[in-house]
This record gives C-alpha cells, structure tokens and sequence, in this order.
C-alpha cells in the first residue's frame, strides 16, 4: 500500500517488459522456422522429363522468394534473440522493430504476391498470350511451388501480427497519462 | 501564465490537432487523383492489331489493381473529408485509421507486386515454360499498362508515409508522462 506525498516514478518507461515478450518470442521464432521451410522447399523445386525441365529459378517470382525468405530467417532468428534477452526496452528498439517488421511484412507480402500470380499463369496460362499451362506437366514442381507460397503467407500473416505487436509496444509505452490525470493533483508553474 | 494548485486538464487526450491535418488531408487527396488515373489507364489499356487483341481483362493481376485502385480512391477521398473536418480526434478513430491504412498499404503492394511479375513477363516472357514476351506486338498495351503500374507504386509510398503517420498519431497522443513526472508533483493514494 502505498501512501504520501512525493515525485511520481518515470511511469512505464524503464519497467522490464511482462508476458509479451515470451509470446513475441515465439511468434518470431515461428516464421524462422516456416521461412526455412519455404526456402528449402522452393530451392529443390525443380522437374525434368520428357517435355522439358523445369526449375524456381526460372521464374524470377521465385527466385526472390527465396532471398525474401532467407533475409527473413535472419532476422527473426536476430530478433527472436534481442527479445527474448530480459533487459529494459528503448525507445529506439521499439522503433527499429517497428520499423523493420514494417518493410520485413511488406518485402515478403510482395513475393507473395508475385508468386501467387506466376502460380495462377502455370496452373491456367492466358489464353489471350498465348501462354500455356505448365502443371499439366510439371505437376510435381507447381505442388511444392504452392507449397512454398502458402507457407509465406502463413509468415505474411505472423509479421502482420508482429507489426501489430511492435506498434503496441511502442504505443503502450505512453499510456502513463490516464493515471497522472484521473488518480493524482497536480502541481504546476508555482512560480507563475 | 497560468498560476496555482488544481487537478491538472486531460493532457493532450481533447486537444485539437495543429499542422498535421492539414497535410494529412493533401496526403489523403493525393493518392486518391493518382489512384483515379491509374485505374482510368488501366481500364482504357487494350489494343488490337493483325496479331490478335490484347487488354487488361485478360491478366487477372491487372484486374485486381484496377479493383484496389477503385477501393483505394473511395477511401482516400473519404478519409480525406474526416482529416479535413477540425475536430477533436478520438483513439477509436486513430485505431480505425492505423488499421484501414495498413490494409489498403497491403492490398495496394500486393496489386503492384502482382502487375509487376505480369509486365516483367510480358516484356521478355520466360525461355523455359516457352512463354513468348507480348510487348514486341503490344507496345502501346505495355506502356500503359507500365504507367498505370508506376502510378500504383507511388501511391503505395504515399500509404507508407500514411501508415507511418497513423501510428505516429496513435502514438503521440500519449506522450504525456513526460510533463508529469518532471514538472510535476504527484499527491496519490491518500486514504492509503
């Protein structure tokens, strides 16, 4: 209980972090995992028989989902470890997260995207183009292709999240407010 | 000059806002002309010739650009009479504009990233899937379709800024405790 008159502590601001950081630990340790299940599975994505062969780094879509999600290993692996370290948060932290998980999510939504469109033309073609299907034939390589870009957006949807998370925390940070104003008197400009 | 003891005023929570809104609403209007121009290229971006005919109907990513752009144009210019109207922002409001950016942020990347995979193809095709590049044919439906794609991508740099602003906003209305606890005296917890 405390009681008395005296100079309120800096609210918030230097308190160690409670429960969000083993939760933000794990949600950044998750999409590691699931980007270098992406990455492998697109790296050995490739198919040869007798119509041809067929490989990811045909198709430059691919390819650079697979150096998205490398880059995004590493950083949540460097991250998940910053987090998971137990020491008082910086404002400057908070924005580099947010920042970074910022451009991670949009760096990865664009694969995404990119690839989810390559997909839908080897799966249907473009009849307009003239570009022909190619599961017909590489049905192998179009299902670990799919594969892969499902497990993106899973990462897609983990950084959303965590983009969320980091804005929070950077927001949260300032919430002292209410209780200097519904809870506390003030005393202000004495000197007039 | 303000003299005396008393509770001190909600900080910040009822002020209304300064410079912000007012290039906040240019922000806001700004996308909504470049989102109208990119889907009125879009739309009108077909061509006929002794090769066939060719038009943006036929390129499922180019569809969903012309939709979000639709969508985008909608909300810009909405957004932007709420920002222009002077009066005292809420955090139901803040939230709202900090999630809707983000969204429109996502589904604007994810039309450009996808337009930009199909143009990529359409200009120099893909060797091992024996797609023929169209632009050689097409120029006209290319450079239309390459200005819409542009267009696009600038107004996703206008929602990141927006986006940034958003949660600056969110963030900024709490920024209070500093004025509290150093400026201050806090009488807390009397009746113990």
């Amino acid at each position: 209980m405390e009681k008395g008159i005296g100079i309120s502590p800096p609210a918030k601001e230097d308190e160690p972090d409670g429960g969000i950081p083993t939760a933000e630990t794990f949600l950044r340790l998750l999409p590691m995992a699931l980007c270098v299940s992406a990455l492998v599975i697109m790296l050995t994505d490739s198919q040869a028989n007798d119509y041809g062969s067929i490989s990811y780094s045909n198709l430059g879509a691919f390819r650079y989902l697979v150096h998205v999600n490398g880059i995004c290993a590493g950083y949540s692996l460097l991250s998940a470890v910053i987090t998971a370290v137990p020491r008082r948060p910086a404002v400057p932290r908070a924005w580099t997260f947010f920042f970074l998980d910022q451009v991670l999510t949009y760096a990865l939504l664009a694969a995404g995207a990119a690839s989810i469109e390559v997909l839908f033309l080897v799966n249907h073609g473009d009849r307009a183009i003239t570009w022909s299907a190619a599961c017909g034939s590489f049905g192998r390589f179009c299902n670990k292709a799919t594969t892969s870009v499902v497990i993106t957006f899973v990462v897609v949807a983990c950084y959303s999240i965590l983009s969320l998370i980091s804005s929070y925390r950077l927001f949260s940070r300032f919430d002292a407010p209410i209780t200097c104003t519904t809870r506390g008197f003030e005393i202000s400009n004495l000197q007039g």
